[in-house]
């Protein structure tokens, strides 16, 4: 058994604890497993109807976490999946009803029933006015069982709320008591377990299931369910549970429900947002009117992968009921919903450089200092694929290839300003490059287009602007520094020595040279640099030896351009 | 693998729908993954900065349940584990962002670094300004990775918070991206797997745990921690984390913090509970004032068992931000907290039937009655003890035994009034019967015990009416109706028979012989009905041919009472 617990024996006391301890608006009951609310009167003659519920613990949320206003007055916790003493009922009655009276909500287990009734017993011979609510909404085992003999589950949360409201209306026992058993009477819930939970006392799970195999019509205790199937899709599975309760409660087109989708405890909400999706569909294509919809944890079976779906027919009047405020901390909130809407998507806004285009450029030095790239690429393929097999996926040299294809097919739009043609170039590599590459030099590129967008004719400095401004791009997206054996250490001291060659007056040819010089080296260094970012920083100091493929992809590119810097 | 899905490849798409479905102020961005506010302007320049996030799927309720006014504006999400593209993060951009500008809260993967990344140079060049703010909180990797270079988990959630408020309170592209860039760098996350995930598209765990094994420093995709070490209580476990994120984040006494405990997927609440009430306490013990604290399913990995802690720094500011209101579904309130409270139990309340003992009855003949019954359990031991060991769990004989022990050290005080003794002797069988006659007789008592209150001195017809009341309650208690073959079949006719005996004219001893009679055939016709409630219905027709102990037991103590009846 794997618990994140301290000693099975104490599970429930220190979860209470816990529990009470993040929520203000709830208290414990000292020497009971009992939490009730904070804030009631003091006089017992001020407070309204007491709500109580509980059971075994191990359904959490259940049942503490719908204790607040609006909703539970108290809640009584059982060990895991044992029945709470009479004892710790009535001191449950005892400190939160008054002569208003109270309404046990009790769930149809036989443990229960016996406990929470000879409590509410003895709490009428106290002269406390308590009624009982029993609610069995199970309706797995309606082939085999009589309606009052089946049990409770996750549709009493929705009990709770309709008498909790009922209660905080100011409504009296009688009638609290009244629409309670007509809210639970009007509910039906059919769950299905993908496999077992294991109680920390016991160390074990109830029960192993096949791979392919689930339980329909399982409990919240662990127990086996009704019907051993074949797993399942979800949309099947979900017009099987939801037909079953259909049938059961007979709702037809023109009924109003409400509906709750509970997961057990193991299931994610990624899958409880699939079954809703459908469960939607279905009820939708039957003519039944879904007035509120819910869907997460609310009475879980410990870590149990499953999850139940409940119906309650509801009036206008009951509907007020599940609609009113509470604070209880597990209710969901109003349950109300609306067919998925989808939005249409907004068309890209014109690209902010073309408005700067009043003057074309000469851009055939730009066309064809980008086509020696692209030939400067193929030529060395094998020598990048080589390098990035030895320390990455190896795919650095197959991707510039079909970058340097990409470059060849750039559409004539392309060469109407230098700021568009790295514009274009940087989309035509974004779509041609997989992997990391593609990401890193699409973005370096957008960068440099924005920075010459206000230079239809830059020079050779506002050329050496956008280079830095790419680099510093680049350095950004991947988070990387000198050192990190990338790219970076290629281009960061390439750009920074071109722009500082041009500021001390060297001609761009002659600081080229330079930053091609630095790019050199920085690559060179690679070789002796542990990697520390992406795939091959898994590699640690197995690298060493080969510079990075990305360092010297850059020195292959940055010595294509060397003539074309005049 | 065992999934609520329909199809691997169509979890994301489906799962979004049912999520919009339920949630009426979101909506799916056509044709992309992205969840979006349904409420925003139409005109871009009427929105407010647009906080954005996303990333891999299988972490809800991240990304989509943040989605709303005061959090997120859009989320983006990718396959299970896999970043969106980069067309889908900027199709997001586009469609809730506006010239106010689009902030991305990033978490730290490269896949979702490079296509955030340039999703926003691809806004930026469509005129959207964007700032990008990379959440690293996981400080599990602080011994061997720098800072900046950590996992982004589960402590992003806070960030969402802050940037969305900041955002909602009308502050500039520039002030969210600082608030939310300082929040991330005040934020510590710790996390610990007991077990591994399974990604749908894969169908099968990503690794195997040890039973007695835990690993620490689990990161949010079922991917490995940093140390595997042996399962730990609770909280030791707790103190693990939360030294290890106070010691990266140099908090002490003094500082203040709120506190996200973050269920992974597969953790019951219960343990999540038992983790916060130690959480609260170290964080007490180190002088750390701890503002708000939430505990829940906030960024999960799939279904897998484990839990982080994350802890940031707050001043007023921040904590304004952290209260600000949102209707983000998944958003858990306001996270305001305090030491656990008790509240002492009420005292019961003076027995109603204690005002009516203003004349002693005369109490012998009750107390030789009471003891008959008490030698006639003891004398049927034998034949009790075989018939339920037949159908039930053997226990009634010895349960009666102990009932007659009980019954013979009724104190003095049990002998002021009829409506007294029967309360004194439902107490006493309370406390000394398990199982269910325990319960069951108290309750019975009880209820007759009320209905003598007014009577000091009972004639034959008010005993025949407590009578009918006692077995009315036992009925209510337990379900049981006349065939179900329980203590009912005999109960009933017995008192019927009594009552309407006696209003026929007949003496108490003639009214009583003929109950007594009606008892015996209806308990000999229990061995002809197969059990329907309680445990002796699993046997079904194996149960045929021996009468229900419990209606036995009641023949018993009737015929016991026989010559006390005058």
């Amino acid at each position: 058994m794997k618990k994140l617990i301290n000693d099975p024996r104490a599970v429930v006391g220190e979860m209470l604890e816990g529990l009470v301890s993040l929520h203000p608006g709830l208290a414990l009951l000292e020497g009971e497993a009992v939490v009730m609310r904070s804030d009631l009167p003091a006089d017992p003659a001020a407070r309204q109807v007491a709500v109580l519920s509980g059971g075994g613990s191990g359904h959490e949320p259940a049942h503490a976490g719908y204790v607040g206003p609006g909703m539970l007055h108290a809640a009584v916790a059982g060990d895991v999946f044992t029945s709470p003493s009479t004892d710790s009922v009535l001191a449950a009655i005892r400190a939160v009803a008054g002569p208003a009276g109270a309404l046990l909500v009790v769930k149809n287990y036989t443990g229960d029933r016996l406990n929470f009734g000879l409590a509410a017993e003895l709490a009428r011979s106290e002269g406390i006015p308590t009624e009982i609510v029993i609610v069995s909404d199970d309706v797995s085992l309606r082939d085999t069982v009589e309606p009052s003999r089946r049990r409770g589950i996750a549709g009493t949360v929705l009990v709770h709320k309709v008498a909790g409201a009922a209660s905080a209306s100011g409504a009296s026992l009688a009638q609290v008591a009244r629409e309670a058993a007509a809210a639970a009477s009007a509910l039906g819930t059919m769950g299905v377990g993908l496999g077992a939970c294991t109680v920390p006392a016991a160390g074990r799970p109830g029960f192993t299931l096949g791979e392919d195999e689930m339980e329909l019509g399982l409990g919240i205790h662990g127990e086996q369910g009704v019907r051993r199937v074949p797993l399942q899709p979800a949309n099947v599975l979900t017009d099987t549970l939801l037909s079953a309760i259909v049938d059961d409660q007979r709702l037809g087109a023109g009924d109003r429900v409400v509906l709750l989708i509970n997961g057990l405890g193991g299931t994610p909400a990624q899958e409880l947002a699939i079954i809703a999706r459908r469960a939607l569909a279905f009820l939708r294509e039957r003519g039944i009117t879904v007035e509120r919809a819910w869907s997460g944890e609310f009475l879980t079976a410990l870590e149990m992968p499953g999850c139940s779906l409940s119906l309650m027919k509801v009036d206008d009047e009951r509907l007020h009921r599940l609609d009113a405020a509470t604070s209880a901390p597990a209710w969901p909130g109003s349950g109300r919903f609306a067919p998925a809407r989808r939005i249409a998507p907004a068309r890209p806004v014109a690209h902010a450089s073309d408005a700067t285009e009043s003057r074309p450029a000469d851009m055939e030095p730009v066309h064809q200092a980008l086509l020696a790239i692209a030939d400067a690429f193929d030529a060395a393929e094998t020598r990048l694929t080589e390098l990035d097999g030895a320390a990455g996926d190896g795919d650095l040299g197959i991707s510039l290839v079909r970058g340097a294809a990409a470059i060849r097919a750039l559409p004539p739009s392309s060469w109407t300003s230098p700021s568009r043609a790295l514009m274009a170039l940087s989309e035509a590599l974004r779509r041609a490059i997989g992997g990391s590459s593609g990401p890193f030099y699409a973005t370096a590129l957008l960068r440099a287009s924005r920075r010459l967008a206000d230079h239809p004719q830059p020079d050779a400095r506002a050329w050496a602007e956008a280079f830095q401004a790419g680099v510093e791009a680049v350095a950004e997206l991947g988070g990387a520094g000198p050192g990190d054996r990338t790219m970076i250490d290629a281009l960061r001291p390439a750009a920074d020595i071109f722009f500082r060659e041009l500021q001390a007056g060297g001609t761009p040819a002659e600081a080229w040279a330079e930053a091609l010089l630095a790019a050199e080296r920085g690559a060179e260094a690679t070789a002796r640099m542990k990697p520390r970012l992406g795939r091959a920083s898994y590699l640690g100091e197995r690298a060493l030896g080969l510079p990075d493929a990305g360092a010297e992809a850059v020195v292959v590119w940055l010595r294509a351009l060397s003539r074309f810097i005049r």
